[in-house]
């Protein structure tokens, strides 16, 4: 399959990557490095990645960013962060992939488990991962409608991300990195769509 | 209890309204009319309400709106609108409130069925209502630090829509408005904190 994965240099696409390079053709887009740059916040540099990349197969997004502090100090500005990062940034992928898949094309987009599982200083993660299950649950018919499925991976706190994460994740038991690149090879080669697949 | 309740004069917030002004120092506050007006997406506006009402016990938000339209006629300017509105409108006042509540007091928002039960042309909306959902999970820890309660009503397409509506939601069952309004008194008089109170 022609692949392209977005976010692909970060910490789960890397191993996204690794899994899927060697069976397909895989073009990783990053926002400064990677084969093909993009800036997932402006639509239009979106539209002008696929139109570089042109037709494919199938879409992967581990892409977006949301900020983490105590909400009293919680404005609308960190809000928008997230939402044009993670939020809209993976949602105009979704919408934009939906004129460059071909037949029995995919997308595959990332949320987290904060969204049902919620810690200190995560409020903004947990509205902008929900709002992203929210477009997948929403969306789903419409991409079936074109022949096209669509899932969002929600991965628990990664065990690659812990040294620097952990901390804000008391009690919380790492996913294994093998097991959350399982969950996007389900997207990506099963026949499910609509889904939310969690992580533990 | 002295409650402000932002949207008290639309569909569903009217019913509200009606049904806890006897026992209650009600405020309404709307766009154009109610006792009190502000403008929900504007930050600004929010806080302007809240300095002219001055602290309460309660607030309930029944206000917000995002468009509906084919999932390939949407755009970011579409989710955008309901970004905007229903999700930050809410979450705003949500933000404002914490530094407006007496001792115990709650918010209540409101988001709706399409969150979990999809419908076509309903995309923005089922991002939007589960973003919302996704606040009051993440959110709710932290109120709970200062004393307070925070939930969401989740209502079914109401009865009260269903001229002007129903045709969008084949198979939906109308919620009765005095259930939705139950679910409305259920946040603002028990001691439930962190749930998305689902109204069928």
């Amino acid at each position: 399959m022609k692949i392209l994965l977005i976010g692909g240099t970060g910490t789960i696409g890397a191993k996204v990557a690794d899994r899927l390079h060697t069976d397909h053709n895989l073009i990783i887009a990053g926002h400064t490095s990677g084969d093909v740059q993009t800036d997932i916040t402006k639509p239009e540099s979106i539209k002008a990645l696929f139109e570089e990349v042109g037709a494919v197969d199938a879409v992967i997004s581990t892409t977006g960013a949301a900020p983490m502090q105590p909400l009293d100090q919680t404005t609308n500005e960190h809000f928008m962060e997230g939402v044009k990062s993670k939020m809209m940034g993976q949602i105009n992928i979704a919408l934009t992939a939906m004129n460059y898949l071909h037949e029995n094309g995919s997308v595959t987009l990332t949320s987290g488990i904060l969204a049902h599982d919620p810690i200190p200083q995560g409020a903004v993660l947990a509205t902008i991962n929900n709002a992203i299950n929210g477009f997948v649950i929403g969306a789903y018919g419409e991409f079936l409608k074109k022949g096209f499925r669509i899932n969002a991976v929600s991965p628990a706190l990664v065990e690659d991300s812990v040294e620097a994460l952990g901390s804000y994740f008391p009690g919380h038991t790492p996913a294994k990195m093998p097991n959350v690149v399982n969950g996007y090879i389900k997207s990506l080669s099963t026949f499910i769509t609509g889904e939310i697949i969690n992580i533990a």
